[in-house]
């Protein structure tokens, strides 16, 4: 089993084979043949074969996918088997609904700290995190063990801010900001585009509407 | 110029080139070579050339891109140069920071009205929009122009709203639950889901770092 080398398309499908095998799981479910799972997955069989052939053998000819295992295996491959270390920057509407998430506490998706500019919201409470000021946000890093650092604050200042967590060594900026950040090759930066979704969306409606007019 | 046939990939770019001519129009910027473009977007300018020409001949040689005349292009060509109709099902941090978000405004997106179960929200304000009572989503849908309904509920009564939504004439959901929605092939649907792209970025920081131990 080589990770590095399977494909990028394989590994965004994962946390989606992930969210399934944990509602199995929740359902009894023991074992599932890549039938039944595609059918719930209204993906092709095939396609589930080929895509968890890629890590080892799970399943077993007649006998279909171990739930558990597969969901272990899965969780491995993606460095979910362990706590993560995060922090977040922006105390605003986003930032309190990330932190409000619980489902990223299951998966060991810990928030630890939270920064904000804002004097009104430093010091105040959310999810019973105490929001620090964002001038001290070196000095946290610096003192702690911090993995990952989101990033819902408007772009302007989140060009600062990104450049700032890089410089105070973070390795991975989950990003919020309506913005391109330019980071070293060594970060890894996954972007959620909101606005972007949105424009998506229009575009598949709009799509739709012509060729119901056609 | 056949819309309909340029692929999906090409489509999903267009947001992101909209967004930097938007950039470019801020900055005063009237023409733009496919190279500068390139240099800034951080792509290559054969796949600027080729993505763009898909749209007609906004290039002349020599000349570089007319930034308005692309920007107001591209945008027709996503739905965006019109009013969007936005409901939002859900007013807790996620739908108020949505409804905070001040830069869907800017390209017509509107969020009209919200809805909400929890009596403790129905009747207050947000964003100077008054919060409904989920139960006369219906009656609210029958009487306006609705575009868009946005989902930002947890998953299992996401998947009974988007239901209701559906028999209520809606073809666009845009859905941040944490599920697959299932709707009728002509119902578009757009999924945020963040502990999915937060799974990925998980993945890229575990690659990055196998790669630095290797």
């Amino acid at each position: 089993m080589d990770e590095l080398r399977v494909s990028g398309a394989i590994i965004r499908r994962l946390p989606r084979y992930y969210r399934y095998l944990e509602e199995l799981m929740h359902e009894g479910v023991e074992r599932i043949s890549s039938q039944e799972l595609a059918s719930r997955m209204r993906v092709t069989a095939s396609q589930i074969r080929q895509d968890l052939n890629h890590f080892g053998g799970f399943g077993q000819q007649g006998y279909g996918y171990k739930v558990d295992a597969l969901y272990e295996a899965i969780g491995k491959i993606m460095g979910i088997d362990r706590v993560t270390h995060i922090i977040l920057v922006g105390a605003g509407h986003l930032g309190q609904a990330l932190a409000n998430y619980t489902n990223y506490r299951r998966r060991g998706f810990m928030i630890e700290a939270i920064f904000d500019k804002d004097p009104a919201r430093i010091g105040t409470d959310v999810q019973g995190i105490t929001v620090r000021d964002v001038e001290t946000l070196e000095e946290y890093v610096a003192a702690h063990n911090v993995d990952i650092a989101t990033i819902t604050i408007p772009k302007e200042q989140a060009v600062l801010v990104a450049d700032r967590l890089v410089k105070a060594g973070i390795k991975a900026i989950w990003n919020f900001a309506h913005t391109d950040l330019e980071v070293p090759k060594d970060v890894a930066v996954e972007n959620v585009h909101l606005s972007e979704s949105l424009m998506n969306l229009s575009y598949k409606l709009k799509e739709m509407q012509d060729s119901r007019e056609a």
